[in-house]
């Protein structure tokens, strides 16, 4: 294994103590592993928590600060974070508001979230969740009911922190991002397996021609493994399989997401593709991502995100955020 | 070769189509292959053009916009771009206040821009050339007389944009590039090698257990073959070269950029050695980015940049820019 780490161990703690070196105006809490936003919390702001295994960078550590989250939870790479650090963020996330905690659906984080918004009410904070479950790849999987939540996570927490910056209640802000992840969906494909730094070895065995149709971040499987094809089919499947499960034309954001192996030029060859094939089917790109968002370690690879977004939406995409990999408008 | 491409030879026009599809606030000319400011030329301001070979995403396309380029020539990858098109890139950049050329140091990028500079002057568009030099693990490479340009090239790019968007000068906005990259130095190190389209396989071979020490963006060859050591080490021996050749204390703008395959949570690893080692050379980090912006296509592997900053150059950094790869303060 080859990697730029001292130990397999203690990779998570250390990038964690290099984002608090890297950026100062976020607060690190090493104990819980938790990346807070440096003037949290926010007295009366509903308050946004979200979180889960590491290895999906900047998701979701790097999506903390003004505009988006006040506080995400660091597990272990590609294990959920436990109750208690959840607990601890949603402490350091509520201004007295109440605190939205955004979840990807997988087992883990659906209980220990779950967990965590009970003890939270124990002590009188309100807590709402919003369920991600973008991945319309398949139904069941891996360490998951029902589908999996991918790439809408990012539009989720950018939309929902707009609105709760703008001073809307727990309920309004929960709303949102239940609306979000209605009108979103999410389909990748992976060239390559990842190399956890625990496992030193790539997940699964990918032969050199072929290709994972539908895989998860964390390598789960897909629909079928299939031959390497041209970008233009590898577009058109990805665009296929999410208009087929979320119907719809008009505006859209579009996000075109690198899995953190392949790189940009591709990526940007996949969007010209999908922008196409979308207009094909009536879809405006009206706001666009191409780039390393929700990632999946080193794995090459690709996911194509589609929200059918309404004013509102767009409204609050375009809201100021300033976050470590995202950042506009501030 | 499994990659999200069409056809190794189109690779770059369709990428430069992507972006265009992604960024309609910029213009693309395919004949040419540049990016252009939507805008430009912008009346009376000091324009900037860079560019290089293609496989360096979002070097250099992702960098135009407001407050960085004006226009940025795609040469094939890892191929430097031809004079037609750096001319007709200078043209789109004149407002009337000249251009300047920044150009990473490689021969036939050298050539090819002082050939545009020329035919630009022919036709009353006067030209300043900043050559990048920043990487200072070796002294001659392949394809270099003298350093190599690499990271610092950013910092050129964002310093000098920012001058010449206040209204400076061609020849002052010039100074400020070659006082930026007299003032950097860069060193990578590879885990493996980039595989470019053309060729389809990696570019050079590399053992299990071995890093490339000083590699160049391109695979060139560094300063020795070593066993891969901790983040640690590799940092240390990354701050030891920058600050035996650029010698300095104080504030610096700091990046720690990933060439293409290597995971953000590795990046942030290095960043906290980086971080520490630099603390006990009385180097304050100052300002940071964290991610792949210097890149080289899908090579696993790092480098570091440190900037010695003056108050000017902060200030300079701090200014808004709007680009696909770097966007603050608007």
């Amino acid at each position: 294994m080859k990697k730029f780490i001292n130990d397999p161990g203690d990779v998570v703690a250390q990038a964690l103590a290099g984002l608090a070196a890297a950026h100062p105006e976020l607060r690190v809490d090493p104990d819980n592993q938790l990346v807070i936003r440096g003037d949290a919390p926010v007295r009366g702001k509903t308050g946004i928590v979200s979180g889960g295994g590491s290895g999906h960078e900047p998701l979701h550590g790097g999506f903390v600060g003004p505009g988006m989250l006040d506080a995400a939870c660091a597990g272990e790479v590609f294990t959920s974070p436990v109750p208690d650090a959840i607990l601890a963020a949603t402490r350091a996330a509520d201004g007295g508001a109440g605190v939205l905690h955004i979840v990807k659906n997988y087992t883990g984080d659906v209980l220990n979230f779950e967990m965590a918004a009970e003890l939270a009410g124990d002590e009188g904070i309100a807590v709402e969740t919003v369920l991600v479950d973008d991945d319309v790849a398949v139904q069941d999987s891996t360490w998951t009911a029902g589908r999996r939540g991918t790439g809408a996570t990012l539009i989720v927490e950018k939309v929902a922190g707009a609105l709760a910056t703008e001073g809307a209640s727990l309920k309004d802000v929960a709303a949102i991002g239940r609306l979000v992840n209605e009108r979103s969906g999410s389909f990748a494909v992976a060239l390559t397996a990842a190399t956890t730094p625990a496992a030193g070895r790539p997940g699964f065995d990918l032969p050199d021609d072929e290709m994972e149709v539908g895989v998860g971040i964390h390598g789960e499987p897909g629909r079928r493994r299939a031959k390497v094809t041209r970008a233009h089919d590898v577009a058109a499947l990805m665009v296929d399989a999410i208009l087929t499960a979320k119907p719809g034309g008009g505006d859209a954001i579009v996000l075109v997401n690198g899995l953190g192996g392949t790189p940009l030029i591709e990526l940007y060859v996949l969007f010209g593709e999908v922008s196409r094939l979308l207009g094909e089917r009536d879809v405006t790109i009206a706001r666009s991502l191409v780039g390393n968002y929700v990632t999946s370690l080193d794995m090459a690879g690709a996911a194509l995100t589609v929200c059918h977004a309404d004013e509102e939406i767009l409204r609050l995409w375009d809201a100021p955020v300033r976050t470590p990999g995202l950042r506009w408008g501030v």
